[in-house]
């Protein structure tokens, strides 16, 4: 067997594949998915707030970190387990399906405890021991593209996760680096379309690291679903102000509620409904 | 006075800037401007062609290369002013605008019988000789973004222009330069967003040069919609394999058509009509 | 404390760390060391070859993979724990300390029992749960600079092995990415510098996977030498047409031999020995 | 003819170009060869305190900025022709031959007048109508690369030179652009290194532009002789603090004087003499 991916690719005619995530929720089929969050979960009342926002505006999927890869020791770690608690207890309570971001393979059983979806952080992209682990974990995986890693090696990072027995895999572009600093990252848009060709999986955008900057976040999203994405997973904090981790590229539940309705013309320009209105679209409905 | 920009900066409340192109074509307005055309001007029956095709899909203005900045002195150098005079020709029977890359200014005598605006191109970004010679010479100009500069030394670069007294400026984004060589450049949507938010000046994107690949350039024509673009500028020949320059990324006309098709409903989806819809659409037209 | 590094940064007259590797081995002070040995450990009669060979040519560390981070799943991911066994047997042969790549901290037991300094690969440099687990395992650390990685957050991740109880951390720096790829990477020697000025760490220097050239390993050897490293991390191996892994970027004994007696007048320029030959200096003797 | 460079390759067994700069001094052969002066000439007394100091310690010629590319027009643009005169003046009392940047090819009369040797800028590698003006103009060049060009493209900038008339160039690495932007560029040593391959022309270095960090230019500077760089260009300023231009990265003439006794040892290393003290080694002299 060749270097090369091949699981990953797509073959001639083949659809996206259609990854389910909980609760009902599937992405990579007509509909787009939005998954929605805080940065990290820090406390009761900002999950429970955030939650109830992002699913008045129609996000199908809660995002949150409770272990957090921060590039340095003396930042906000996260709250670890009981933050785990906090996601899975505000997803049961509003149906939505919960992901979070897992560090290490020690920490999968507490993990698989809680998350409905496993989540790749960008710094672990190639993080090769993890990638082993969590195929083996049997759920649905998210796996971000390092910052600097080329699309090339990120199918070879999916690669090791359906050879490692999990084909559930979703793909997540949150922006490179470039000698351009002027934003956090650059986000590669192109390479979302390029790799909507050349893979099978679903991919998701995060217009929220990937800028840096909260006026870009809705720009970016809309972008990202013009270009043929599937999903977007974005960033919400009912405080961005006092949030203990990226500020300021978080929505405000308001802003985060323009974005959605900013995002269901877009999506009908390109054929595409949000998730869950296909049916109510079928049955002659309108959100 | 500092060595910042002041003037391509957008005061608070400012609109963007309308900048007319030729023919009553104007862009910065609400309504959304293609430029499209080859890019090297090759001969009567590829311009003629080429002009005919884009027009009847809905172009606003023709563009061509005459004097092609080539990485190597043995590839083809574009026709020089034979090439503008085709392009003339065939702009004015359509009565279409003509843009064309100026490359120096012992140029410009020339470029001024031939051309409505002047496009500097992306590696002559920061050659200010050529910046301030061309914002002397009375007629509007594209500038595209060097692709390795920032957006903070393109705004600069623009500067020249409006401090040179030329105040139609036209900025466009076609990619820059990052580790990942999959595609040819990697297209910067993200900075068209901030750069719509800092400054006033239009800003257009070419997402046949930053993608390289014929099937990226709708998808990536539709982002740039969709982020708050102004306007696109896109590579169209009639026989893309038989191009003297840059074949891969050129659109065929049947692809072109498809693309205007597609940008309709994203522009209606952001708010905005093609230019020159604004009208018949205010009159009970339809496209 | 805020999120900025401390313990890592060079106080005002400090001296640089000396790091101790084994075998009396120690890097930081004023002798230059060179970790030398093939990228993967593949077999007795190649790990015996090479080790002979570096010791022969002035080595001080014996290095080798046996637990590979490869891109692909379907590349040699190294022999595990049979390598570390050849690898130790062949330092214990001849007295030199050997080091290692350590991929998770699953690893950790087994690593430990053979090899005096781990190594924290390029992948893993915001690992930062290997970074903790390594930062307790009581060893001196490699730490590699992750390829998309910035100055400040290499900083920070030493920061939290010192703040994880290990003081003895040996910076590498490996090449970064840029938007040249004529190379495999690029070498940011004036990034060793300016480290060198903010930090009391080591910092050595790997030519091989920076270039990714054989040809090239040398002159980036010695002006690794020049710039003020406290040495180099080469790889050899003995047929390297028929390595597993990297074999382009391998120098032959022959060539590696030729590297150490070019560096010997090089060091001398900058008023370094060789580690251990000080002592010799001291006492009239002669290479 | 292919769009693939060939005048500027090294053929097998082929010596590096030897180029004439005037007085005497020649750069690619077995000298190396130091050009040094401030960035931009400001005045009569800065330019003759740095031309005595430069000269006092070494250096073979003179350089300095008349017309200066500013990213910002605000910025100072330089003291056009009359800084030209002090230049020539400088250089004429000293017997050192004159470097300085030509913008546009309307400059290339006055320049002639005053400079013994072209420079072409970064911003204007690819500014090939001033390329093939250049090549014309029959005085020798230095082709500084662009910091967002490959290595293949600054060839092919050679190529134009060579091709259109020019025998005589030097290539000059000045850093190029990455993600990391703690130093101003990065500096590409191994890029020197592979150019020395690929190419017969002489390349020097400039550890001024590339790193903006004044206490990082020595060791660039010896490090890119120990990489086999032919020379260096270094930016000296009598009093840096008040230097018009790029002051936090000039050299004192007491540095610039430190970095020339650095150099001649490690040049002795690695078996090169500084220009012009090859006779007197060759008749037993020592500097």
């Amino acid at each position: 067997m060749s270097a090369t991916p091949n699981q990953v690719l797509r073959q001639a005619g083949q659809r996206t594949t259609e990854v389910p995530l909980g609760h009902g929720v599937r992405i990579g089929g007509s509909g787009f998915v939005v998954l929605a969050g805080p940065c990290a979960l820090e406390g009761q009342e900002q999950v429970e707030r955030t939650a109830a926002a992002v699913h008045h505006a129609g996000a199908h999927v809660l995002r949150g970190g409770a272990f957090k890869p921060r590039t340095s020791p003396y930042s906000f770690q996260g709250l670890g387990e009981p933050g785990l608690k906090l996601l899975k207890d505000a997803g049961h309570r509003l149906r939505l399906p919960v992901v979070s971001e897992v560090m290490d393979a020690q920490q999968l059983p507490v993990m698989l405890d809680y998350v409905d979806v496993l989540q790749i952080g960008a710094r672990n992209m190639q993080n090769f021991s993890l990638l082993r682990a969590v195929a083996k974990a049997g759920r649905p995986v998210v796996l971000k593209r390092g910052f600097g890693c080329t699309l090339e090696e990120w199918l070879l990072a999916a690669e090791y996760l359906l050879d490692g027995g999990q084909p559930n895999v979703v793909l997540c572009e949150r922006g490179i680096r470039s000698f351009d600093n002027t934003l956090r990252n650059t986000l590669d848009l192109a390479g979302v379309a390029w790799m909507k060709e050349r893979s099978h999986l679903p991919v998701i955008v995060d217009p929220s690291h990937s800028t840096g900057q909260r006026s870009l976040v809705t720009p970016m999203a809309l972008a990202a679903a013009a270009a043929g994405a599937d999903g977007l997973m974005v960033e919400v904090h009912p405080t961005p102000e006092a949030a203990l981790c990226d500020g300021p590229q978080a929505l405000t539940p308001t802003l985060f509620e323009g974005l959605m309705q900013a995002l269901a013309p877009v999506l009908a320009a390109v054929g595409r409904p949000l998730f869950g209105q296909e049916l109510r679209r079928a049955v002659g409905g309108a959100r």
